[in-house]
């Protein structure tokens, strides 16, 4: 049954793809660096369509879309972000992906994240690995300090780490990176490039981690709220920590360092385990 | 005279593409995301070829490459980056370019930046307009504070920035991007998509500025040291502001004001203009 939703799954995806890249390549007549316009545009016409293929195909899932959702009254919920890197899009720059996961109770049990620009599928099914394009990948094993040890942060508005000091700590600037798409951040690290990702976002949080959270779980890697718990990912979260494991304490021990106190008790921070 | 060199550093850039994409899609036997080697076995290749060319076609002048220098004995100077964005590259993240600037007497003369990613050449010569493959291109007319102004940071070992400050200051956080190649970056702005850019970068740093200088200077922007004052770009510079023009004081004044103090002073500040 998992294959098959993987299946369905995959289907959404390269339409994803190819609506992402049609508006990418040709940005028609909208001022496309004015604002997100065409952002919402594309955002919106994915995430209907995803809503109009799971009534059709699974009459009692739920779909959770940072653009729209829908209540079915089964316990599966399709969590997606149609267009992760929406920043980097309208601006033009290739890093961007679709992420789309399907949890049940919370738990993400099959997930896809789509790279159009460089024409690579990532996949998971619980229990049964993680794949790019069919072949299987791993996360790296490198501890904070290593060669080669490469972290990613997003910055967020009310940015909740002090990245002076971060980086400062990581010494090697080459270590830090903010390519602008946490999900394709997550990829790089599922497939042993980046061993670490920090990222902040809460509301609609779960959309954009969801299938990373299978990808890189199923790579051999680990991810968790920003205080290390778990977490569900049918609702908004507290943020993410996406590691290759080995190195997870470790950045978890920086992350309570180095946040920024002010940020903390705000009420974005509204979901608790 | 100006047309034929742009001729000539337009076929340097198409070789360099050509290699960059080689190794990145078949990283052959080296672990890739081990080390910077293949970085390294890349911009050697590119360093060296442009030598040798340059050699051979105009005997008189000089190379200043990031991997590779030859001093000729004319006013003019090939000025490159062979691999700009190498964190990306190395990641496989498609956010890289080639660069490559004529420069008389100090002033970048030819300049052209391509992205093989996308397979975009942008061109300039000396009061003659920016184009990117062969359409013009022009900044785009946001002040610091205007719905869809783009701030692009790249982050260094030294970084001068109190980024924490600046994202408050810049209040939207989409405001701010660090994609890695400060080249990518300055034709983003190029093109009217970012507005501006801060660059720390200073030793080699005008193997990585002076095609952008001249791309973004004929594309309508203005490109200083972090000072705001004008500077040679065939030896080391003072950072680089990148501009759409009519930003930069705004970026020149933040820069000023959330500069972290104890860089400032250090000797890699070496060039006085």
């Amino acid at each position: 049954m998992y294959q098959e939703y993987l299946e369905f799954a995959k289907e959404i995806a390269y339409y994803a793809g190819k609506v992402m890249m049609e508006y990418y390549n040709n940005p028609i007549d909208l001022d496309y660096k004015e604002d997100k316009t065409v952002v919402t545009l594309v955002d919106k016409k994915i995430n209907s369509y995803l809503i109009e293929r799971v009534k059709e195909k699974y009459t009692t899932h739920s779909v959770n879309g940072e653009e729209e959702s829908y209540q079915g009254d089964g316990e599966y919920m399709w969590v997606c972000d149609p267009l992760d890197g929406t920043g980097s899009y309208v601006n033009h720059i290739p890093v961007f992906v679709f992420s789309l996961a399907l949890v049940h109770n919370g738990e993400p049990i099959v997930g896809v994240v789509y790279d159009p620009n460089e024409n690579k599928l990532y996949t998971a099914v619980s229990g049964e690995g993680a794949y790019c394009n069919g072949t299987k990948i791993h996360v790296n094993s490198k501890r904070l300090g290593d060669l080669g040890y490469k972290t990613n942060v997003e910055i967020f508005h009310n940015s909740i780490i002090d990245e002076v000091s971060l980086i400062k700590e990581l010494k090697d600037p080459s270590k830090i990176s903010s390519i602008g798409s946490v999900a394709r951040s997550a990829m790089a690290i599922a497939e042993g490039y980046f061993s670490c990702d920090i990222f902040p976002g809460t509301e609609h949080g779960n959309c954009d981690i969801a299938a990373s959270y299978l990808i890189v779980k199923e790579a051999g890697g680990r991810v968790t709220d920003l205080y290390g718990n778990n977490q569900r990912y049918d609702t908004g979260i507290r943020g993410a920590i996406i590691s290759n494991g080995v190195s997870h304490e470790q950045i978890l021990e920086i992350v309570k360092r180095y946040t920024v106190k002010e940020f903390l008790d705000e009420k974005r921070f509204t979901y608790h385990s």
